[in-house]
């Protein structure tokens, strides 16, 4: 995968669209792009200046392909360090095709999955956490996750990493020092100021690794269960949560309505309403709560929502009040929040009175009317504090990538030893291992430490073309 | 739809890729970007050169939304003939929507359907049959009908069309000229040279008419009816035709195998098999040859295979014929082919034979075997001898655009007029009034002449961003 053969990909998203562009990347790129473009000015894309603009058509055999534009940029002021070229051609795919072939022929090859952003690591335009950000950032689709992942792209994660290793890197090499002259005995690393930067690492690593929770959410968003019986308004509930998002959404066109359709995001923060095609096609019946099927559904939820018609309240409150019961029990660290609906069937005096009924089992309640939207924005509020977004709102650092989350938790590991090791005045030469092994962890993060296995992986899950 | 306001639209194709392009284009555009862009070098797009790529990000209050390229030109040079603005972003439709959002709030509009490609017509950057071009451009998906696109796109059409009406409103004019002489009776228009200029339009007229033929096959495909009885081999032959051209595509990613399917490019020719899912799943019978579904089937097509067993054939040689004749006479006029396939379980004698046996039905005979792909190749080009692709291969101007077929056909009929009226000696005034009628034709085929009803019709086809 590392070499430095000219790539060619697809940039843009696949299918036909007003235009698509080509990416061309590595030291023949300028080359090959003008051997098979001619510029209506005449003009030869090797005498070109840099992030310059050029109208002309690509030509095989004075056959023309397509009239393009083509930008121009000499490494290292592109994305990827080298030199490069963006061909912007009409859209359709046979366009597309026909050209990348022509490429091909003339000597690029594919570039494979995240090979652009790769090089882009490789020759030092960004840390390997900022490479990895720019796939988080194409697959954000939200403010929160998008956010998170502008931050990181933009080095805010890896400035914070940078800083402590750099830190920790001065008082290995004075340790280092030490041993040097281990016969002498000497501390040239004061054990206080140590022991004090030890305490911060560790206070930095501890907040990193608790926003993994908030960060994780951000990434993959809330799975919330809606459980009722039937009839009780759960898909009414669930149109009228989803209504608004779906009418910003729709403004613009091209958005899949598949992926919208069961998530909904609030704050920032997605929540997934999980098997709601279940729960709007189902005919499961009141008692079905008790069943296995529910408490599956239950299960894989981080919320549930248990949704009843306030109507029926009144006949069978015991019933309501004894599946509550059993919810609670059965997952008694899981967030419920107990869902009157159809209020507005109800006087005031009624509502009141079953909220008082409800007390005594202690749990969140919300009244709501889903056919009126009432209680609705009140129910997104509810279900948005249960999520823990301070770090997101004072712009603090979160980290989200699982590979980052288990670099963090060795490097505390580390830490602690180091920690524990200077309190037990353990000689300088094995300290400075267990400090060598934290500052190896920052490393694989911000991709200083590195190998091919660890950049296959990483690189592999992005999309061609990036 | 036709104002001064400053419009943006996703360009690109919907959908997440490594990048998205958003174009914005209007008297503002330069403004209204320059007022969410921070250049990295701190540059303003105000006082940039046109034909000149920005890195930097999107700003909006001190929230940065992405890193971003900026396309800029200034017109009349660009596409709209206006200012432009391309921003390149990355691909997330969440960034997509942030941004063009954004835009949409700092006073740029959303574009209609094609209104960036109408905006380039207003401005005299391109005619109106180039413009039309352009949609037929982003919608090729074959050779033939990239090439015929391309060509009325660079202007091959409108020069055509073009000079044959400059040559008639030379005549035109001599002949208005004479009406301001009319009590002299002179005669300005040489009659000769002008009868010699009305028999050359209607030649030309003549071809590009005749051309929609193969415009209209080369558009949209020709349908091609597989007929004959179960287990005949109709999937394998249908397999086997689509084998290679499907190897071709499928090297590229992100082609969708639905549309490629049913459809075959030979010679940059489609083909579509009509109701081949039908054929692959019914389990009709072979007197169903006789039946209404067939035929329907048949009627549809303008090609039909007629696929037989060579084994069958031995035992059950006249019911062959008898349907054979049957189609023959029901349909005269429509190309039929008689395929005779699993030839590999045959003798060269045997095939030899049967051909003798069907010679008298006066049809066109191809051996194959489907499944060891023999005689797929003479087929294809069976296929393809019942198009004249003569004016494709000559590269002449063919005429695939409804519009322009009933627009030549009008101006044809006044061509006629005009000369009936030269042969019994019509009044100047009179022939002049048909001659503006043919002069109008060709206006509105390029756009001189043009309504807000037209252009809407038009550019409505086009997709949003283009």
């Amino acid at each position: 995968m590392l070499n430095n053969q000219t790539i060619v990909a697809l940039a843009t998203a696949s299918g036909a669209g007003a235009i698509a562009i080509i990416r061309i990347s590595g030291p023949e790129a300028i080359a090959i792009s003008d051997s098979v473009f001619r510029s209506i000015k005449n003009k030869r894309l090797l005498q070109q200046k840099t992030h310059t603009l050029h109208l002309g058509h690509i030509v095989e055999n004075h056959k023309t392909l397509d009239e393009v534009l083509v930008s121009l940029f000499k490494g290292p002021h592109s994305y990827t360090g080298e030199d490069t070229i963006e061909i912007s051609c009409h859209g359709s795919t046979y366009i597309q095709q026909q050209i990348i072939q022509l490429l091909l022929r003339k000597g690029c090859r594919m570039a494979e999955a995240g090979e652009f952003t790769l090089r882009a690591f490789l020759n030092g335009k960004l840390d390997l956490s900022q490479a990895e950000a720019v796939a988080d950032l194409i697959a954000s689709d939200n403010e929160a996750s998008h956010q998170i992942a502008m931050q990181q792209m933009r080095g805010g994660f890896s400035n914070e990493i940078a800083k402590l290793r750099e830190e920790l890197l001065n008082f290995a090499s004075l340790i280092e020092l030490e041993l040097d002259f281990a016969e002498e005995d000497v501390e040239f690393a004061d054990r206080t100021q140590f022991q004090e930067l030890l305490n911060r690492i560790e206070l930095v690593l501890k907040r990193l690794i608790d926003s993994f929770a908030v960060g994780n959410v951000i990434k993959n968003g809330i799975p919330v269960a809606i459980v009722g019986e039937p009839n009780v308004g759960k898909s009414t509930l669930l149109n009228a949560l989803l209504n608004e998002e779906r009418a910003i959404v729709s403004e613009i066109a091209g958005t899949t309505r598949d992926t919208i359709e069961d998530e909904l995001v609030i704050g920032g923060i997605g929540f997934r309403f999980i098997d709601t095609a279940g729960i709007r096609e189902t005919k499961d019946i009141v008692e079905s709560i008790g069943i296995k099927k529910t408490f599956e559904k239950i299960e894989q939820a981080q919320v549930v929502l248990y949704l009843f018609d306030s109507l029926k309240f009144q006949v069978q409150s015991s019933e309501y009040i004894l599946e509550i019961e059993k919810i609670k029990n059965q997952f008694p660290l899981k967030p419920l929040v107990v869902v009157i609906n159809k209020i507005e069937l109800l006087s005031t005096d009624t509502v009141t009175q079953i909220k008082h009924q409800l007390q005594p089992l202690n749990v969140i309640l919300q009244t709501i009317s889903a056919k009126e939207n009432i209680g609705i924005e009140d129910l997104k509020n509810q279900l948005l504090s249960f999520v823990n977004t301070g770090a997101l709102r004072n712009n603090e650092t979160i980290v989200t990538n699982t590979r980052h989350y288990d670099s963090l938790l060795k490097a505390l590991d580390e830490i602690q030893k180091v920690k524990y090791g200077l309190e037990i005045h353990l000689s300088s030469d094995l300290m400075a291992l267990d400090i060598k092994e934290a500052l190896y962890q920052f490393g694989t993060i911000t991709g200083q430490v590195t190998n091919d296995e660890l950049l296959g992986n990483i690189f592999a899950n992005f999309c061609i073309g990036k």
